[in-house]
């Protein structure tokens, strides 16, 4: 539910007007050194209040190592991390106990439970991610000692490419009261081939469940994705030579298994789903109303999601370089 | 790794050329009516040499339950299913020996394994899939008891759409020694609101996860997957009336809980990568190399994947509802 | 590794010298009244200082929940709670940054991960069991709902079984700078029938590895445990009448599954590791030497361990229950 | 539920009288030579019929191997196996179908499900344990090539110890229509120190649950087990020298680590519940009966429990080896 990973496992806590959001990393290799300064410049790539084109609001959100770190070590024991929750605006948010905002989750959350936290989205709000990133980062440590880099990059806002037309398409939105989608491209170097297991361990299915489990996540390709869909097999298939492949259409994944190559992943973000337009909706007792989003939203939560999917393929790649080690130890 | 599901568990095993393939269904709710009767139809679908657009090959695939039914109704233990393999025509595979094909996962098998059953791609053969349609069929009948029905169609092939111009396409394909590409749709019926978990459980994050771990799968969208990219969020925000929503671009799916309104389910499929004409590649020993892969290979693998994507479908569905009947008991 | 449960599933973290210890409860039912009063009392039964037969420290293990409840009451969403740690003497532990107790973790730990948090046993202390403890408290609330109690008692200290026999034979062991073992018995009442799943996923083996996972325990029973083996199988057998069970030898549990009986749990405890007398040991560089273990430990953990043992049956159990409850919707 | 394991796992299928018992392998290390001959000799240790110790049953149990392995080489895949099911008498077992044998699985089986499979035990019966000892002999070779092995012998029955009362014993129950309960000890040598895991994942819990998880099971100890809890802790920590351990009270586990010393586990077997003399039970509606167990059954079960818990040993000792293949990936 709350835990991701097998051999990294991560849980995370929290909700977005609560005492505290966090995360347990279980699983983390000893003797690695690791303090708050190896975890904080990933969570402030995430942090809002960064630039005129994500939201303005100011959360310092300064990250905590409560154990598993000893004498600037991993231990191999439990590390829990922490950002206590500042900077709400609680009346922004008093609307929200009755009206259900559209495209947001929270007339699934009362269907399914019965009872929301309401402020701000509670649970199902984006500060949740703060701790994936906060586990991503130490990921990301691990795996450059394994010589593997993620990096993220925006691809498209509302069909636009250009930076600054991507730019311009923000704050058209932002400065009518919309918001706007996007795309953005997700590429890890340096895999080694043999990463991921056949059949339902494939790296590209636990890829795509990593990135379609982020919020605003409506699709993901790996390498040519949808394009392969209006190929001959002649074209897709990425030939072999003695000096390695010739291309790389299949975005380094071949039966679920990593070939050695780039792994690009290109994920669909939606238009941030709160906007300050009008909107018809129902309140909690069933009656049409009509809800104008307040509060310091993101225009397009493509920027600010990108630290967020790094984290996740960090997380995946991870868990199955820990997975492969034992086949090593196997095949000795 | 290939056990599938939580309260609805599924473990395949078997390889192409092996004795036989086959599936362990763990979890199955007890007192339900069941025999080879419920499986055998959506098997059928997936078989080989039912017409001309797909691979000319005669296997029976007869599914035989070794266990978990008594007197006609399932008892709760593990339904264990069984197909053997027939039919092999080993003599096309003996070239796999030693060459690598293009597009196929021989190469990362060997890489992960320093070994593999090179007859027919062995375990990364389709024929796995036997195992994950089998118990597909079971989930499909339980859900049926709870009105929700899943059912696939082929969108595209090539970038065409209509049926006569996606026929012509395949055969062209087909005698060209090549193959292609194409979409599919799968869509349920009937979910009620509330299946799936927050954060790691979302249940559209299980369904691409599924999705992509079906071979030859390289793009998965919920609702209107990467064409809301190019949207504000006024327009792709789905609206509330007291009758409910009144569109549908979210797929069913709100904060990775069901809605209640239908689950839409998009894949890109590349083209076989099994085809007639030369492709360079490598021997076992790095060597630069031609195939050009015989058998009896479908020129488009669309039609044959659908079923198996409704099993998937059907798979991670049955896994939500059982999860869920949980929290009808917690809030009782 | 440090997740407990499937359903009701909690995740520890913490150092006996680190900045905190705590738990992440994941699953719990949502809509349940909850505050810290619920949690503290048990927690108060673990904690030393309590009087003359535990350990003098003076931890006050306050208890603070960070998330998961709101308005009062569970959400659904995980329940972290943590307890800062206080009041270390590490001037106690300095000793143990180069020598291995005997009986304790040290020398493993150190084999297992190169590197160990040597102060005060580090995550192996006991004080571990405090999000154990308190992860337990909620569970126990929830399963008073449905009418199942659990409560521990110590049955003997050192082969002694009066109350005053056992007080003496604690501070004997305390006096003599020495440490003694016992036994205790735990019962759950009112567990209604059906719960534990067959093979391998039997109430009485989540039970048995449940207690043997507690520092310190070395044997579990169910029911009669080892009596059984010198009896008969017709003395052994419970009848059965249309009023029930006319025995209860079985402890509860008929083939992995609750028999609506009393669930009866005996579990040995050896007696603490850390002892006054000096004991040959070796150092981290494998040469011999003699340790006296300072600091102020329990000359008896059986009464301190009650409340961990109590809390990890109630685990158990809610799991199980939660587990039910997909059956109880199989078979409406 | 019918699985076992995490890296190394085993998921077993079958009912006593149903078509076929068996199991599938998932993650067994490729590479390794693996042949039917390599576990049918573990499976005619737990057969039936080999003595007038045990029931008189004759079944052949042959294993079929139907996956996993290529040209007399584990692949890495799923191995699946089965034995098909005979020499099965079942007008033995017709009274079963109303009446609830007192000491087994039938009552508690309708309780939960609803519904069982009466026919010899179905599910609960010993035969599911055919797919555990297949499962352990594939493990045990593995674990023989890291100088790992497992033995398990009687200690005692009816609290008789020597062969010949042993067999005298099992001899008087037989003609007395009744049976008898015992103690064995399993012992594994060759072990590293490191393999286990602190807090949950401990060595001795996943042992006591595995142990107690096999049928008729009701005491597990660890090392000294109940003893300890008469000994001072000076008498019981195992103290420590350049030489290595100087006594293994503990049983070769350390904080749910193990040191590097034989690994001990005793385990309390009742009274086989199937006997010929007239016990009180209810039929399935409820009223009073008299029943009087019909079929071949053995007056003691411990001598062919001893293979299966050898096999549960195995099995979670290759888990925790495999596990620690990461961490030496890890520090490396």
């Amino acid at each position: 539910m709350n835990t991701f990973g097998t051999n990294f496992r991560i849980t995370t806590f929290g909700e977005s007007h609560g005492a505290a959001v966090g995360v347990v990393v279980d699983g983390c290799p000893p003797g690695m050194a690791l303090d708050e300064n190896d975890i904080q410049p990933l969570l402030d790539r995430r942090r809002p209040g960064t630039s005129s084109l994500v939201s303005p609001r100011q959360e310092r959100d300064r990250i905590g190592i409560l154990s598993g770190v000893f004498e600037g070590k991993t231990t191999g024991t439990p590390i829990a991390m922490m950002v206590k929750n500042e900077g709400a605006h609680p009346h922004d948010y008093e609307e929200l106990r009755t009206l259900f905002r559209p495209g947001h989750a929270d007339f699934t959350y009362q269907q399914k439970y019965g009872i929301r936290d309401y402020r701000g989205g509670g649970r199902s709000s984006g500060r949740e991610t703060i701790g994936r990133v906060a586990a991503g980062a130490i990921a990301m440590k691990y795996l450059a000692t394994k010589g593997i880099a993620v990096s993220g990059r925006i691809v498209s806002v509302h069909g636009r490419t250009g930076a600054g037309e991507i730019e311009a398409e923000i704050l058209a939105a932002k400065n009518a009261g919309d918001s706007v989608g996007g795309t953005a491209e997700i590429v890890a170097t340096g895999c080694p081939a043999g990463l991921g297991d056949p059949v339902f361990g494939k790296l590209d299915a636990a890829i795509a469940g990593a990135m379609m489990g982020i919020g605003a996540v409506k699709g993901v390709e790996i390498g040519d994705g949808f394009a392969v869909a209006g190929r001959f097999g002649s074209e897709n298939n990425d030939p072999i030579s003695k000096d390695g492949f010739l291309s790389n259409h299949a975005g380094g994944i071949l039966g679920g298994i990593s070939s050695g190559q780039d792994i690009i992943v290109c994920i669909a973000v939606k238009p941030t789903s709160s906007i300050a337009k009008p909107q018809r909706t129902v309140d909690i007792h069933g009656n049409d109303a009509e809800i104008t989003v307040k509060g310091r939203h993101d225009p397009c939560i493509v920027p600010r999601i990108i630290p967020v999917a790094e984290a996740m393929l960090a997380l995946v790649l991870i868990d199955a370089v820990l997975e492969q080690a034992k086949y090593r130890s196997k095949g000795e």
